[in-house]
C-alpha cells in the first residue's frame, strides 16, 4: 500500500546515510508469479519502499519463480540435483547484502515449505567463513515479514529469526512484523473488501511494527558496517 | 456466552450416553479469581455447558486460585516445597476424569507460565502405571482452549496437545479451539465493545471449532471407555 | 536394524487381527534415492517391519523421489504447476490408508522443507469430506518418526502431530519416536562407528518409543475401523 | 567446570575493555537452592566466569529462590498478589544491566514454567520507555543457556530469544548454547559418571557455543553502549 503519513515523514526526516547498504528481500510464498498475486509481497513492498527512499539498494526475489533444489549443500548440482538456481541466482545477492528479510505466508501455523527450503540453503553455507575467520553471515542483520489469514505470525518469526541468528545474523529489536485477521478463515492482507477498502491496510499495529523493523535493520546494519563487522575474538571458527 | 442455536440443537439431538464420563477443565489464566475476570474461562464455559447438557460430570479448576508448587514430582511437599495444592486438590480430579481440557491465555505467542506448571505436574506422574502396566494417562483423552488478543492459538495448542499425547492421552481430531482478534492489541474474548456487542461472540469459526472439539472429546472418551482403554500389548512399561 | 528380541516377541505374541489395515509411511528426507542413504528410513523400516509382521499392508514413499508441487490445492497442475506427482502417486495411498506415519530429518531444529510440502498438500484436502460429512481424514490415525544428529525430535513431532490432528487424524498416546545424539554434530542414526557398531542401534529408549508408537497406531486404527470411524454428531462439515 | 584451555587463552588475550558493562544471569531451574543442585547453573557458571575475567560486573539470580508473582504488570502487589520479589529484587538488576542471559532446563521439550514467569514479567515492562522514547530494553543484548537430558535446546532458545528481541533486546549471532545427551533419559549436565568423568564436560561443541555466545554478547553490548544505544529514528513509541 502507499506509505502512511508517518512513514513518509520518517523517510523525509531520516538523517542517517544508508546509501552504501544492500538488502535482499526473499518472498517465500508458495505461488510462482504465474500462479497469482502474493499477499506477503504486498506487505513486503512497504518495507522495501522505506528502505529505498532511505537510500538502501534493494533486491527482491520471489523464491517460487526459481528452481531451488532441496538439500543442505551450497550447490546441489554437485550432489545429484538436475537444476539448482540457488548458487547463481540467489546466493550472490544474500552474500553481498548487509540485510536479509524473509517473507513467508502461514500454513497450519508455520512458515511455508519454501521458507524452509531457503533456511536450509542458507544453513548450507554455515561452514564458510569471512576474512576474519568468522561464519560468513557475521556482520549481517536479518528480519522477517509474515502474512496469513488467521494465526501464527510469532510462530513463524520464532523459527525464522532463530535460524538467522543461529547461522550468524544479528537480530535487531522487534525484527518481525505481519498481519493476520481475526481467528478463522477470512481475507488475506490486501484483499479488496465489500466496502472497497483493503484488508489490513488500516492496521496501525502492522504499519508500526513494519516501520520499527525496517529502521532497526538499517540502524544495526549501519552500526555493524561502520565497526567492520563483529570484533573477531572468541568467535572464530578455527578456534 | 449462551450456546448458539446449532450448539443447542446438537445437544438436544445427541443420542450417545455420556453420563458415566467425567471431565476436568483446568484454566491456566495468570489471574486468581480476586484479580479479575478470565477471558479464557468465558470460552471454556461454552464447552463445559455442552458437555454437562450431554450428561458428562464436569469439574472446573482455576489453577491460579491454588498454590501449586513448581517441580516434577507428584507431591512437592516431599521435596522441599512448603505448600503444594496439586496432590490433594487437582491431581485426584485429573486421575479420575476420562477427559482433560487445558485452557490457556497467550503471552508472547505462547501458553502461560501456569499452563507450563500444570504440564510439568502432569508429567511428574508419567512414571505411574494403570492396572494394565501402561502409563497412567492411557485411555484418557485431552483437548485445549486458547484465547488471546492477537496471535498464537496454534502455537499454544501445539505444545499442550503434544505434551498430553506424550504422557499417554489420546488426541481426537481437531482437539483445540480458540479466539484471537486481528493482528495487534485489541479486545479480549468477551470484552464489551462500543456497540454493546461482545468480542468474538459472533465468530462462527470459534464456535464451530469449540463444538467439534467438545463432541470429539466425548466420542473418543466413549470409545476408549467402552474398549476398557487401549489394548495392552506393545505399550506396557515393564517391557 | 533387525528387530530387537522384545520387538520380535511382541510381534509373535500379538493376538489382534490387523490384516485389514493399511499404512503409508512417507519419508521426508531431503535426499532422493540417487543422492544417498536416508538415516530416517533406517529407523522407519523398524516400524514398518513390526506392522508388516502383524499383518498390516504397508506402503513406503520417499517423497524426494517424486515431483510434488508446492501449493495448497489437491492437484496443482490445475493451478499452474507443470508437473505434480501428488494427486496420482501419493494422495491415493494416503486416502486409502487407515494409518499415516511421516518421517522427517531435523534441520535447524525443525522438520525438513519436504515434510512441510507434504503437510501443505495434506491440508489441501481438508475441504473434502467422507460419506458421513466429516473431514476426509476422520477415522484415520497418525504418527511421526524423527532423526537428526543433535536436537529437535520433540519440536518436529509437535508440528507434525499438531498438523495431523488439525486436519482430522486421531493421535494415539506416544505417537512419536526418534533418535538424536549428544549435543553437537556427530553420527546420524545407523552410521557405522569406529568400533563397528552403528549409531543409535543400542538405544533402548528409541526402540521402546518406536514400539509403543507402532502398536498404539495399530490399536487405535483397529478401534476406529471397528467403530466405523468417529460417530458423526457435532463434527460434520455442513453444520 | 573449570574453563577450557581455549577459554583461558581467549580471556587472557582479550583486548576489549568491558569493565563498564553489567550482566545479569537468571537461572530458571524449577528447584530452589534448598531443593538441590542446578545442572543449568553448572553450565551458566562457565559463561559467568568468562565475562568476569573479561571485566564485566556479573550478577546471578536463581529465580526459584524468590517469590515472583504470576502476572504481566511491573508490580503485582498493586494487582492483588500478596508478595512479589520481582520489582525490588530482580527488575532493578535487569534494568541496570546491558546484558541479560536466561538459563533454563528443558521439560517436555520446552523451557521451564519459571522461565515463562520471567518472560512474562519482562514483558510487563514493555510499555516503559528509555530517555529516547524507545522501549526500555532497547540498547540491551540477550542470550540463552539451556540444559536437559534429552532434547530441546533449540526449541527453548527459539522461544527465549524471540521473546527478548520482541521486547527490545538485540540478539547477537549464535546467542544460545546448551547441552543434552543422546535421545532418552540419562545423566544431566555435570552429573558424575561411572568412570568419574562428568556428563557433558568433554563436549567441545557445548564449550565452543558457550564461548561464542559469551563473547558475542560482550561485543554487541560494547558496540551498543559506545553508540549510545540504537539511533532513535523510526522506532520511538509515541510515533
Amino acid at each position: 500500500m502507499p506509505l502512511t503519513d508517518t512513514q513518509k515523514r520518517l523517510v523525509r526526516e531520516n538523517k542517517s546515510d544508508f546509501s552504501d547498504l544492500k538488502t535482499v528481500f526473499i518472498n517465500c510464498t508458495l505461488k510462482a508469479s504465474n500462479q497469482g498475486q502474493s499477499h506477503t509481497e504486498t506487505l513486503m513492498r512497504d518495507s522495501m519502499e522505506i528502505m529505498e527512499k532511505c537510500g538502501v539498494a534493494v533486491d527482491y526475489i520471489r523464491a517460487a519463480d526459481h528452481q531451488v533444489a532441496f538439500g543442505v549443500q551450497p550447490d546441489m548440482r554437485e550432489h545429484g540435483a538436475k537444476t539448482d538456481d540457488w548458487p547463481e541466482h540467489i546466493w550472490p545477492k544474500v552474500r553481498d547484502s548487509q540485510i536479509l528479510v524473509l517473507g513467508s505466508p502461514i500454513w497450519l501455523g508455520e512458515e511455508s515449505s519454501i521458507c524452509r527450503v531457503i533456511i536450509e540453503r542458507l544453513y548450507a553455507h554455515s561452514a564458510q567463513v569471512n576474512d576474519k575467520d568468522q561464519y560468513i553471515f557475521y556482520g549481517k542483520t536479518g528480519g522477517c515479514i509474515v502474512t496469513g489469514n488467521e494465526d501464527g505470525i510469532k510462530a513463524v518469526s520464532n523459527t525464522v529469526l532463530y535460524s538467522l541468528q543461529h547461522i550468524g545474523y544479528t537480530i535487531p529489536p522487534q525484527a518481525d512484523c505481519g498481519w493476520i485477521g481475526e481467528a478463522g478463515p477470512g481475507p488475506s492482507y490486501g484483499d479488496e473488501m465489500d466496502d472497497g477498502s483493503r484488508a489490513g491496510f488500516d492496521n496501525d499495529f502492522t504499519h508500526r511494527n513494519l516501520t520499527f523493523m525496517t529502521f532497526n535493520l538499517m540502524h544495526i546494519a549501519r552500526m555493524l558496517k561502520d565497526a567492520g563487522g563483529i570484533p573477531a575474538h572468541g568467535n572464530q571458527k578455527s578456534q
